[in-house]
């Protein structure tokens, strides 16, 4: 397996032929916002960045710098949350697009760590697919419902990913130095009629920042988590870039 | 010195108890762009990240992290750019500025590495001065005509920074792995009547992608700039924020 | 049960002594856009129309005129289907509470027909948290999928619902005389890797245009389903508003 | 006289079959807005749906469902009125103009009910016949001042038609049941200077809500209008769509 | 009478001092536009900044520069023509207003010399009235109707005013070295039936550019109509401002 | 030397013979904004109006009219200033751009007589490259360092020219009537470490508006200079249009 291609490692000329060899380039998006008591508010970026470098690896597609904020809406009163309006995370997509396919990059794969960005990663889709001559597609863990009932043993709060036994476990797998399993926590938070119907939202059920049992978290799941959604996602990526 | 506090390795506690500390939070903001044939496309990264770290790491201001794309337009031809729209920098900004004041943070500091980030930097600033009540100061490389003066020997190019002995220097104090000095080249391409004045920019002038004398630059000169721009840069923070 | 209080039908006068008696308002939000060979492009139109008028009835609500198209792109190029871009859905939404408020509207209830304008109805909702003083909530056949499976026979398409059983059966128990039983069909198209990855869509996977299985649809059925998803829906109103 | 085809009581394969043997489509802009205290909310969407029905049925076009909100500012403060931005109302009228160009509609036609939607459906015209190649007309009663001059005893309030002898007669011609002709009022408010110079606008003149005077509508007047201008919409798609 | 206290030619103190003596702000707003073979393209702008300095002489008000561009989309194939987007100029139109604010400015006149500007100024008016607690006019020739019907001897083009009668008086009267009289022509082309109803505009209809007939104007009919526009306007600025 | 071809005096059939003479045209663009004691606020307008009119008397290019306002936020409180938000200044500026194409313009030059307005003028510029098939240049003082360096004999203020002895020397040169020498002041503020860097603009430092010494000034050294600069932009605009 080679290293990966990280633009910002590399120069001009490495670039050029980078994209010469394999015209695909892979955009980590992430977000900065609470993941309770035992995880860094960092994990979206993480998780992002650290699927879509593995990613790189596999394919040999190059990497992009990781868009560090998205739409956090949620959390926003959270110490440490930092979100951007939504539009504003389709701009940016759309831009980088843009940007690439001057130099001749063929296809861009968008690796979303963080739930909330994926209407915004659609929107810009749709649109680019007006605007370009270039395929764009956009990740979010693929298959992973079933993946997840595989590994994993503690439900999710209605399906939702957050600071649970499921990122848990990959940050295990990814950035162990930076989970504090210690303080790891369960909540299912009581879901009241409002939610989803109003502007009551994530940021105002879970007390501990935590929906489902990130206490049932392990290395071992997120790791075998980790290399079926990479299995997943580099074949997306061989069958889309033909 | 104190490690930085990085919100991204932080739980939400830790990120309260820090702005509680200091509330200061900075954002670093680079860009992703070529540098000539000896230098990585993540320059103004890697510089704007550094710097903003040590910085935090002086002052125990928080640490946000880094957008790593800007305005590039001029170079958006060559491998390894991206570029985003001047207002979708500014938006970026604003978005950022409008989250961290809700839960505390009483300055926002802008730490650029990219020259051509400063105008949107200028505008957002501005037009958060009546949307919020909390101050925002932008940062490239305070003094630094006179640290140059001081430090480098080769002339700027009409006083361009770009991939040149002040960057280069830099980089080698910085993140030394990702100079390649036996690329480094000196280019100070004529300037046609119409640069400045036109579409025609610094992307079309360098053959190299550099402006100015790169093969002067040594870690040294780097380590002394670097810490000069620390000492403006610590005593411009701490004096605007008592 | 009283008559729904439409605005349409009312004067000026017996408007404001409807928002005096009970200060809620019903916004329908349909789409037109294609629903296979036995159903009419307005199916979410009536359905969004027909509930929220029942709505009205049951609560007092008053009701406003529906807003006949939504986000469709993915079905636009079928003929007859109409597709508003996503923010201007938004717009329009944002535009009637900001209208309803300033005649003492003291909540608005968005009653949606599509899937698809979800998302819009929930940016629009959480901005308008922050520039009104008045709550909005929007509603999508609450508590979908427990009524479906209570009452529906034959699977979703991975918990799509478009001219299918469910929305079949909501039409014949609504608005019979514009269903072609007929014409009815079944169709599950097989889901490729891209889809919800890509710009690859809906639109482009379905012959018939039906996602599920219309022939086992029922008056019967819609009407059990309608009543539940009313007595939902009447009951959300009524607690969120006190 | 054929029925009017209506997309949304059609199926995808009769929208197809309608737009193949007439690509002609039609577009209803109402309002919700005070009609004084004799007529409903609704009579801008009643009269414009009701005549582009009409016109539908006499031209063979395709009918679409009505924009039931308009540019509305002036009685924003009225209980039911509901104001659109009027860049708003631009936006929809465009979005519906680039759906159905897509799937063959040759012409657009604009059927509006509300005088302050005129402007809108100007700018939104224009700017489409730079975009799209395909004619956009908009019709607001055709000829209006001749065909009021022969058929109202009361003169216009400087011109302005609302809730007047012209809109009640029309009403009367075609939604009697919502018109409350014991109620029906005159009223002539004296102009003041800075009326159409400044903020001041017809919802601070009027006591009413009428402009002119309602007590002289009869049906029948209503009925030889709508026919007139029915025949002069009539010629004039006709001419237009060759 | 004394003279127009022109911001331009005036310092700051000068302002401020006007200013406080008279809190009026007057600005012009006109066109670049073909006016005939016989007028210059600047007519819009000497008839609004000339009316307006005499409008400042006579009342005090500070005279602000003349926008020289306005919406002229329908003449912008005829060489000289310059055509602002219409919500551009609504947005120059409420920058100017956000500015004069800030300062003391108790009212701002518009005062305006092109037609298709005035739908501009009343939308960007009435948003005006929701931000500023400041009112502002716009005035276009008031009472124009019964003040041409008393000096003017032509019949209007359907109730417009273009390179006419009426507009080569008041240049005769107040810029009579820029009109050629020898060119002055009469043009009352037919008008097709789907004008004011489709993109088809003034500037695909007049050969000459002329509305009406040019070769009726004298400087004295110009002197007399501009007398009255004067009367009319100051009575409205000083009942307006109290 | 001819006179300049300014369309605001020109029939349309004077401006298709210019356009046809010589394909360039030039847009003056301004601003109002204080200029100290002893200049009036619209320095910035007589100055780009004044070269713009000369470069065009030479060179026979067509001169448009000027764009009286700019972006002055620096300077927003003090009386007079009337400051663009800088997006309009770029909306403005293509909207020319885009006009004076469609009748065979080859060439658009921007002649700026106000700082603050370069960085749109470069914004706009380039985004045209992209819109239109017409190069347009944008020209502020070109060479000024070198041509200060030589006619004056104060320092700057950090670089900036703003009622100093610069704009005053060009102003005795070109509008000798509008300038009091006796008001005529020196300041050189002191910089804070926040200017440049923050919220602090040149509109909180300077007391009397000056920057520099304007006591220095002579209209020989305005002519002097202003012929150099003349010199400077005929010949950039000459090579450009070739």
């Amino acid at each position: 397996m080679q290293k990966a291609k990280e633009f910002i490692h590399m120069t001009r000329d490495e670039a050029a032929q980078a994209v010469a060899e394999f015209p695909v380039a892979i955009l980590p998006i992430g977000a900065t916002e609470q993941h309770g008591h035992h995880l860094p508010l960092g994990v979206d970026i993480f998780l992002a960045e650290g699927i879509a470098r593995k990613l790189a690896e596999r394919t040999g597609a190059v990497l992009l710098p990781t868009l560090p904020f998205g739409y956090s809406w949620v959390w926003r009163d959270i110490p440490g949350t930092v979100s951007l309006q939504q539009h504003h995370v389709e701009a940016v997509i759309k831009d980088v697009a843009h940007s690439v396919v001057r130099y001749g990059v063929k296809m861009l794969v968008l690796v979303n760590g963080h739930d909330a960005n994926n209407t915004s990663m659609k929107y810009a889709t749709r649109e680019l697919a007006d605007e370009l001559d270039m395929p764009v597609i956009y990740l979010f863990y693929p298959n992973m419902e079933e993946i997840m009932a595989e590994f994993c043993e503690s439900e999710t709060w209605h399906g939702m990913i957050h600071a649970c036994e499921f990122e848990t476990s990959l940050m295990l797998a990814l950035k162990p130095e930076l989970v504090n399993v210690s303080k790891a926590t369960r909540e299912y938070p009581e879901r009241p009629k409002l939610y989803g119907k109003s502007s009551i939202s994530l940021g105002d059920l879970s007390k501990s920042g935590v929906y489902g049992d990130a206490t049932k978290a392990t290395a071992e799941k997120g790791e075998k988590m980790l290399n079926r959604f990479l299995d997943e996602m580099e074949q997306i990526i061989l069958e889309a870039y033909k």
